[in-house]
Formats: C-alpha cells, sequence, structure tokens
C-alpha cells in the first residue's frame, strides 16, 4: 500500500492529545511527511504544526488526507464525514487507521467514486492468515510491553530501531499497529485481525531471520487492559521475543477507557515472564522506557534511577534521554 | 438465524474424531436434530449415527446439510465443494461452522442463488460489538478453562446448564463457539470476532442479571496454547468469572495442532487465577472436569480421586459421572 504523501493530518475534534497519537506519531516519526493539521473547533489536541485549511494544504502539495487519531472501537464520527468528503472533492486521497472502513460510509464511497480517489484503511488487510503454531523462529526478537496503551511502546520500539541500526547492528521495527503501518509502510494492525489468527498475523509479521537480526517488536495495549488483553496475549506469543521493555507512564492514574488503575511495572515483567515462556522459555526483561514528559528534568531523573534499582534493570525516557542505555544492556546480555 | 431442522452431518474426510467436534457436539446435545451422517472415502470419524447419501437424507426429512467439522483455520477443503452443492441442488439449506464463508465460494453462491436456498455461517455474526471495559456486572458467572483445546469445556459447561436447572438453579449456557451457536440457538463464535472487540463481544454475550443467576460461559482455547491464547485471554477478561473449572483430557501428549506438550491443571489453575484477577479479584477454581474416556472405570475413578486430592477440589468426568460433584461444591461455596 502506496499512500501519496505529503499528509494534511486531520484530528477532528478529538478530546485530548493522546486521541491524535496516529497523526503525532506519524508527525514525529515522518515530518517530512507532514504539510499541516486540519482540526475542528474545540479540538483538544495540537500536533504544533501549521493548522491548515484543505484548499491551503492543497497549495502546498498535500496529497491525502490521513484521519489521525483513535477511539475505542475506531469508529468515524458523523460530524467528520463532510470534511472527509470535502478532501476527496478537492483531488486529495484518504487514509484512516480507524475500525470503521472509509468505503463502508456512503457519501465516502460515492465522493471517492465520483472523483477517482482513493481510500486507504490502514486497519484493514486482504492478506489471510494461519493460526499460529509456536515453532521457534531463527532471529531475535524484542517486544515492547506496558502497563496500559499509549505508555510508548511505539515510539521505544522505533527509538530503538534507530539506536540499533546506528550502531551498524541489524534491527527492524516491526509494526502491529494502525500508527506504525503507516510510519514503516510495512506491517499488520493485528487487533484488526480475526480473533483466531492474532499470533499467526504475528508470527507472519516477524518470520525467520538472521540469528544477529534483531525484530523490535511494537507491543500492544497491555496484559491488565480488559479491553485489549487478548490482543497482547496473542501477541506476545506469536512474537516468542527473547527480551521485552515495559512501558509505562508513572502520573497516569486510570487505565485508557476503563475506570481502573494501572498495573505497577513488577507485575507486568511478572506476568509477561509467566505467559511468554509458552513459545520463548528463555524470555527476560531487558528494561524499562517512562514516559517523564509530565517531569521536569529532574524528578525525571530520580524516577528513572529509582525504577532501576527497583527493578535492577536500566531504565529511561527514550524521547528525552535516548535508548543508549537498553541498547547497551541488550549488546552485553546478547552478543 | 434459525436454521431449519432436522440436519445431516457432513464429515467430509477428516483425519480423526475431534476433528468432527461439531456434529459430535449437535449430536451428543441435539440428538433428535439429526437424521444422519454423510462421510467421504477416508473419514476417520463416527458419530455412530445412519450413514445416509443426500438423497436418502433428504427422504427421511433432512432440511440442511451442516459442515461439522473443525480445522486449524477453520478452510473448507475444495474437495467438499461438490457435495455442498449437491446438496443445495437437492433442496438442502447449508449451514457451516467454518471461517470460511460459504458465499465466498463462487460454486456454492451460486447454487444457492439457483437454487433459492439459504447459508448460514454460524462463526460470523453481523453484530458490531464495543470493546470491553471490565465493568462489574451483576449476576454470577462460571467460565470452563482448558489445558488444551477440546478438552470438554463446551461439554462441561452444558452438563452444568443441565445439572443445575434440574436442581432448580437460574442457569444458562453462554455459547462462544460455533458448536455451541449451533447447539444452543444463541451466542457468538468470539474466535471470529476482531480482536479489538473479543472482551467486548464476551461483556455482550454475558450481561448483567439477577444476583442469583449463572451463566456458564464455554471456554476457548487455553491460555497455554500458542494459537489461541489471544482469544483465552479476552474471554477470561470479558467473562469476569467468579468460578472456573479446569477441563483436561490426561493421556493427550501433544497440545491441538502444534508441538508442545499439555500444561499442568496446577499452571492453568495459577495463570488462570492471576490474569482473571484482572476483572474479578474474587476468582477462584471450582473444581477439575476430566475427559477418562481413554481409561476404564476403575483407572478413571483412580484419576480423579488423585486429582482432587493433589488440588484440593471436586474432580469429575462429566460425560461418565455427571457434574454432581461440581454443582454440590458451587451450592455450597455461593449459598
Amino acid at each position: 500500500m502506496t499512500i501519496p504523501q505529503p499528509y494534511l493530518m486531520f484530528l477532528g475534534d478529538v478530546p485530548d492529545q493522546l486521541a491524535a497519537k496516529t497523526a503525532a506519531g506519524i508527525a514525529d516519526w515522518r515530518p517530512e511527511w507532514c504539510v499541516g493539521q486540519l482540526r475542528l473547533a474545540g479540538c483538544r489536541a495540537d500536533l504544533g504544526i501549521a493548522d491548515l485549511s484543505i484548499p491551503e494544504a492543497k497549495a502546498k502539495g498535500a496529497r491525502t488526507l490521513v484521519i489521525g487519531v483513535v477511539n475505542a472501537g475506531g469508529v468515524l464520527p458523523d460530524h467528520w464525514i463532510g470534511v472527509v468528503v470535502a478532501a476527496l472533492e478537492a483531488g486529495l486521497d484518504v487514509a484512516s487507521g480507524l475500525h470503521t472502513r472509509l468505503g463502508s460510509v456512503s457519501a465516502i464511497a460515492e465522493a471517492a467514486a465520483r472523483h477517482g480517489r482513493q481510500l486507504f484503511d490502514v486497519r484493514h488487510s486482504d492478506r489471510h492468515f494461519a493460526t499460529g503454531k509456536g515453532v521457534k523462529r531463527s532471529g531475535r526478537r524484542l517486544l515492547t510491553v506496558g502497563t496500559d496503551c499509549s505508555v510508548g511502546k511505539k515510539y521505544t520500539a522505533l527509538a530503538l530501531e534507530k539506536e540499533m541500526r546506528a550502531r551498524g547492528i541489524k534491527a527492524d521495527f516491526c509494526a502491529t499497529g494502525q500508527t506504525g503501518v503507516f510510519i514503516s509502510g510495512r506491517g499488520v494492525a493485528i487487533d484488526a485481525v480475526v480473533a483466531d489468527f492474532i499470533a499467526g498475523a504475528v508470527e507472519w509479521l516477524s518470520p525467520a531471520a538472521d540469528p544477529d537480526h534483531w525484530d523490535l517488536i511494537e507491543g500492544q495495549g497491555s496484559l491488565f487492559h480488559p479491553s485489549f488483553s487478548g490482543v497482547t496475549m496473542g501477541l506476545l506469543h506469536g512474537a516468542q521475543p527473547d527480551a521485552f521493555v515495559v512501558c509505562h507512564e508513572p502520573t497516569r492514574t486510570r487505565m485508557r477507557g476503563v475506570e481502573r488503575a494501572l498495573p505497577s511495572i513488577a507485575e507486568v515483567i511478572d506476568l509477561t515472564v509467566r505467559c511468554g515462556q509458552v513459545t520463548n522459555p528463555a524470555i527476560r526483561p531487558l528494561g524499562i522506557a517512562v514516559n517523564t514528559k509530565a517531569y521536569d528534568e529532574a524528578e525525571a531523573r530520580r524516577y528513572l534511577d529509582s525504577a532501576s534499582r527497583t527493578h535492577g534493570l536500566p531504565a529511561t525516557d527514550p524521547i528525552r534521554f535516548g535508548v543508549g542505555v537498553l541498547v547497551d544492556a541488550l549488546q552485553a546480555e546478547f552478543p
């Protein structure tokens, strides 16, 4: 799937920054692909890039409107449909990472057909997967796991890929979500795969590779999240990771979308090892990646030092301090 | 979905008895719905009912051909298509529990259209589910879990429903698989739901009920099965069971479809409690249900006595000895 660049990032009127995580991910990791953002009144997300209308974006060369938001269930709100149709009429293609297929909305399907435009549903794949088999595959695998959704699992995996490649280590980010698929141009949104095939899709995503090659597999959900733990479990088993990094956001008081507290890092380490041993008896924690954005630098360093001592693992904020300590540990433990 | 009865059970040429579990389930629990079986040369399954051709079944009043088999991936073998078409031409409807939709096979779709016949894909549902939320629902829930696929989770839940109703306890079997949906006429095949919605589908399946009402929720897969653990985990969290029964088949040396040994009953109890506590902190094991078909009666009793002593839980073979001891324990622990 080749989505014509550059993009106009559509944020709708989402209620918070995290809801625009797809757009934020693309803007952070592929800034050269984004000409600006289109936001509706009341929008509480901001990528910090130019606010543009459709005609303004078109004038700047935009070729695709990317619906860069997430919500529980991945639905397309009715009051956004007009914007999507306007983009098509203006000559843009439209790409979306929602569960709702763009073409399932008749006004959108008709506008696309009428204007000869393409609709990309990045959440969906025509590929048929086999069921997972749990057979050991050559090569190394690292999985990012989390105490919640949206705690930095994708960012950590992308940061690891960048740092490892800079050190000459063979490494590939394996996208398991729509945003990762947008960013890397490959992968599969496993949360949109039929349940029986989750592990199988991940085995396809991360096939046998050279013994010194690392697949950096993007985690999804959390084993402790009541909505998405099934996705997390199937991913863990399909990925058969040798190592995992626990991602966390320490000021979050409630898991995304549900009324419950986050598990502790220790609980996540313990359950990930217990479950992960089914397909890789050697699975172990490598380190901790914390989103310390809510802290100033001194607080962040204190938190990370404490986490590192508590768990006996390197701890960092991938964005603020880099993933050097994690890759140091990886090189030491997997020579 | 009302599938016209009675049925001709199609077993194809499956390689073993377990592969015909859907047909066997319907024949065991709804014998009055089955006029006979249609088997191809080399078939290694046998329901012990009359072998009939399509014309013979039609003469006995059969109204639907039921494809009563399972295989990893739920595909329809090419060499069975002719039989399905012949059934449609003879005036039968066709029902299937496979992942492959009947209508996706053009010869079948055309024959159904040409002869004005119905195609039922019991694995698939048009219903849209929300994501699970983990909110506590009124009423009691029991979930059957297993050391593997096809160890009696459905049979145990159905047997419990029968016994509990006989004792005047409000109880409903909740089907989570295609066979259970066939048998009960309700429910949803959760392994065919898109991954993000597994827990949500189960929450829909088992809504808030009277405080003294029991939902007996059919388990799927195993937390230790590398293919289907994602389904098992999402089901466990969506079901928020107060109690669970561990199902096992002690002579099985290899998990279904994969090259690995079964976990122990103790491992399943432990991991089910650890994971299940996320949505029901009070979750606990109620008992053990063992398929002792491979043992004679004395061996069976010895095995069950040993399992009961080892785990401190009532243990029985639901088919051979009934589920009385399990319901005794349920009534004692949940007055």
